[in-house]
C-alpha cells in the first residue's frame, strides 16, 4: 500500500516554487510508471505538466487534477521548520505545499495506484498534474487539456484535489467558483519637491483616494450559490528612494473574486469609471490593465455531485455543503472538458508561513478518493 | 574689484558633487587667505568645510553661510553645455550649481573681500562654506558651528545665500523655515490567499485607510508667518509579486513640512494615535519611525531683518516678502547660533538640467551683500 503522508513529505522536499517543478513531477511520473500508468510529460513553453492514464484510451474514465507548484515561502525566519524540509513530527507534516496541495496530489496518486492494483476497474483512471497553478496558469492545466484533446484522451468526470474544507474534513465540497480578475492600476502625476506640492501632482494621493473608494463598501451581498464579491489590494509600489521628492508614478494591484452578478468586463467598466472620477478631481491619470483568471461558473447538482457527496459523508460523518467559495482553481478550465467538483483537505494554512497538515487527514483523503473510484466503477 | 560672475564660473568648473569638494573649497580658501582672511578647513568625517574670518576674533561680526556641493547633473546628454564647463555666453553662466549655489557663495566671498579692502570695518566678517548641504548634512554646517563654539568663534548675525526669490530678484527673503520630518510607516498584517481574506489581515487595506485619513484634511490652515503644514506621501511599497496573495507587510513614507503649530514630536504623537485607531479597527499593526530633518523656526522681524530688507529694496526696487516657504536649508542649524535670514538669487533652475544664471544677477547679489555689510558696520 502506498502511503499518502510519506509521498506528501517527499513532494514538499522538492522546492517547486512556480514555475520550477524541482523534481516533483519526475518523482510522480516514476511512481506512476512503476504502477502501470502510461505517463506523458506535456510541458508547454517551459511549464512542466504531467498526464498519466491507467487503462485503455477511450474507456469510461475518472480523472483527478492537481498541482505541485507552490507559492514562495516568504520570510524564511518566520518558519518553525524550513519550508522545504517536509519535517514530520507528532503526526504533522510541515512545509510549503503541505495543504496547497502536495498532500492532495499525494492522496489521489496513492489512491489511484492502490485502486488499480487492488480492484482493477473496467475503465480508465486519468491523473493530470500541473506545475503552474499558482502562477499565470497559461501553460498548465490548459496545456494538458489541449494535449488531451489533440490525442483523443478524455475524462468523463474529474475531481480537483484542492483544499475544499475550511476547518474540518467533510464539511464542504466545491461545485463552482467565483471568477477572478486582477487589475494593475498605474497612477501617473507630476514629479516635484515635497515642499512645493502645488507644483507637482502626487500620484500616491490619487491612488490612495482611489483604493480607499474601492474598499469603502462591498461590491454586492452575494447570490443563491455564491458569496459576496471580494476585493483585495495585493500590492502598492512606487520605489521612490527620496523622501523629499513627490514621485511621478505608482502602481497598485487589485484582485477581485466575483460572483455571477459580475463579469470581468463589467468590473473593468466600473473600476475605469471610478478611476476617471479620481483623475478628474486630482489631475493624476489612472490607467487600468485587466488580467482575467476566470469567469464565475457552476457545476449544477446531479449524480456525479451526489456520488462524491455520499462517499465524503460516509467517510467523515459529515454532509458536505455544496459551495462556490474560495479562490480560482484549475476547475475553471476543466469545466469546459467534463463535469468537475473539488474536494480536498482542510485549507487552514494555505499560503501561510508554517503551512502544515496532519498525517491522518492526508490518509483519510486518500481513502475518500479510493472509495470514490470504487463507487464510480462499481 | 573681485568679479562674482567670474568666480561663479570658476567654481562651476570644480565638479563638486556631494561629498566631493573637487577643488572648490581650496580655490575659495586661497582667495580669502590672499585677501587677509584667516582661513581654516574644518573637515569632519571626510566632509570638507571652510571657515574664514577677517578681523579680530570676538569682535562684533557679520556672517555668511553657503555650500559648494551640488546635486548630480543627471542625464549629461540633456545639457546644452557640459554641466561643469561654466560656459558663459550672452550674459548667462551655465552649469550645475549656477543657481544652487556657487553664484551665492561667489557673491558673498567677493562682496566680503571688496568690503574689507574698500571700507575696512571695526569688526569681523565670517564666511562659512560647507561641502555637504545637499547630502546628509551631518558633518557640514553643523561641523563648522561645533568647531566655532569650541574655538570661541561667533557670528552676531548671518545670511544664508541660498536662492530665495521664486522669479525675480528682490521679491522674497526667508526669515524662517517650516520644519520637516519623515515618517516610515510599516504595516504588518497576516499573509493569506486573496480568495480567503477573512483568514488574513491585509496590511495594504489598513495602510490605505491610514493614509486616506492623513490626507483627508489639512493638518492646519497656516499661521501669521507660516503656510499651512503640508503632508506628502512620497512612497508606498509592498513588492508582492503574487496577485493571489495578500501580503504580510507593506511600507509607506510620509514627509511633513510643518509650521510653528507643531513639532516633530507632536506630529509623531498625532500620527501614532491615528495608527493605533486603525490598528484597533483592522488588527494590522502600524509602526512609525520618524526621521527629523529640522524643526520649524522663525527669526522674528526686527533691526536685522529690516536692514537686509532695506538694502534689497534699495538695490532691486522691490520690498521683499518675509517668507518661511520652501525646503529646509542650513539656516535650521545656524538659528541656534545667531539670528539668520536667507537671501540669494532666483531659484528657477535649481537641481534641474541646464541650470544657469544671468551674470548681471550674480553681480547684483554681490552688490546687495556688500551694501548689507556696509550698513551693518556703519
Ligand atoms: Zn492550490
Ligand atoms: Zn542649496
Amino acid at each position: 500500500m502506498c502511503d499518502a503522508a510519506d509521498l506528501t513529505a517527499r513532494l514538499i522536499r522538492c522546492p517547486s516554487v512556480t514555475p520550477s517543478e524541482a523534481g516533483a513531477l519526475v518523482l510522480l511520473g516514476d511512481l506512476l510508471a512503476d504502477a502501470g500508468f502510461q505517463v506523458h510529460r506535456v510541458d508547454r513553453n517551459g511549464t512542466p505538466n504531467l498526464f498519466a492514464r491507467w487503462g485503455a484510451k477511450g474507456a469510461r474514465s475518472f480523472g483527478f487534477n492537481g498541482h505541485t507548484d507552490v507559492v514562495p515561502p516568504g520570510d524564511l525566519g518566520s518558519w518553525t521548520y524550513p519550508p522545504f524540509s517536509g519535517h514530520t513530527e507528532d503526526g504533522i507534516i510541515w512545509g510549503r505545499g503541505a495543504t496547497d496541495m502536495k498532500s492532495g496530489v499525494a492522496a489521489f496518486v496513492t489512491a489511484a495506484i492502490d485502486f488499480v492494483r487492488e480492484t482493477p476497474p473496467d475503465g480508465a483512471v486519468i491523473l493530470t498534474v500541473t506545475g503552474d497553478e499558482e502562477g499565470p496558469s497559461r501553460d498548465g492545466t490548459t496545456a494538458i487539456l489541449d494535449w488531451m484533446e489533440q490525442n483523443g484522451e478524455h475524462m468523463d468526470a474529474c475531481i480537483v484535489g484542492e483544499p475544499s474544507n475550511p476547518e474540518v474534513m467533510g464539511e464542504m465540497m466545491k461545485i463552482g467558483r467565483r471568477g477572478s480578475v486582477t487589475f494593475t492600476v498605474t497612477a501617473r502625476g507630476v514629479q516635484g519637491h515635497a515642499a512645493y506640492p502645488h507644483k507637482a501632482r502626487n500620484p500616491l494621493h490619487a491612488l490612495t483616494a482611489y483604493l480607499s473608494d474601492l474598499i469603502a463598501a462591498p461590491l454586492d451581498h452575494g447570490t443563491d450559490h455564491f458569496d459576496p464579491t471580494g476585493l483585495q489590494i495585493t500590492s502598492i509600489d512606487c520605489g521612490n528612494p527620496a523622501s523629499n521628492v513627490i514621485p511621478e508614478s505608482a502602481q497598485a494591484v487589485v484582485n477581485i473574486r466575483f460572483n455571477d452578478l459580475h463579469t470581468a468586463a463589467s468590473l473593468e467598466a466600473d473600476l475605469t469609471a471610478r478611476a476617471a472620477r479620481i483623475a478628474q478631481a486630482t489631475g493624476v491619470t489612472l490607467t487600468l490593465q485587466a488580467q482575467v483568471s476566470g469567469e464565475a461558473f457552476l457545476t449544477r447538482p446531479g449524480p456525479f455531485v451526489d456520488l462524491v457527496r455520499g462517499v465524503v459523508a460516509q467517510e467523515t460523518g459529515r454532509q458536505p455543503v455544496l459551495s462556490t467559495t474560495g479562490g480560482t482553481s484549475d476547475a475553471r478550465f476543466i469545466k469546459n472538458h467534463c463535469p468537475v467538483v473539488e474536494f480536498g483537505l482542510v485549507g487552514a494554512y494555505m499560503h501561510q508561513v508554517n503551512e502544515r497538515v496532519p498525517v491522518a487527514q492526508v490518509r483519510q483523503l486518500k481513502t475518500i478518493y479510493q472509495r470514490i473510484l470504487e463507487n464510480y466503477f462499481a
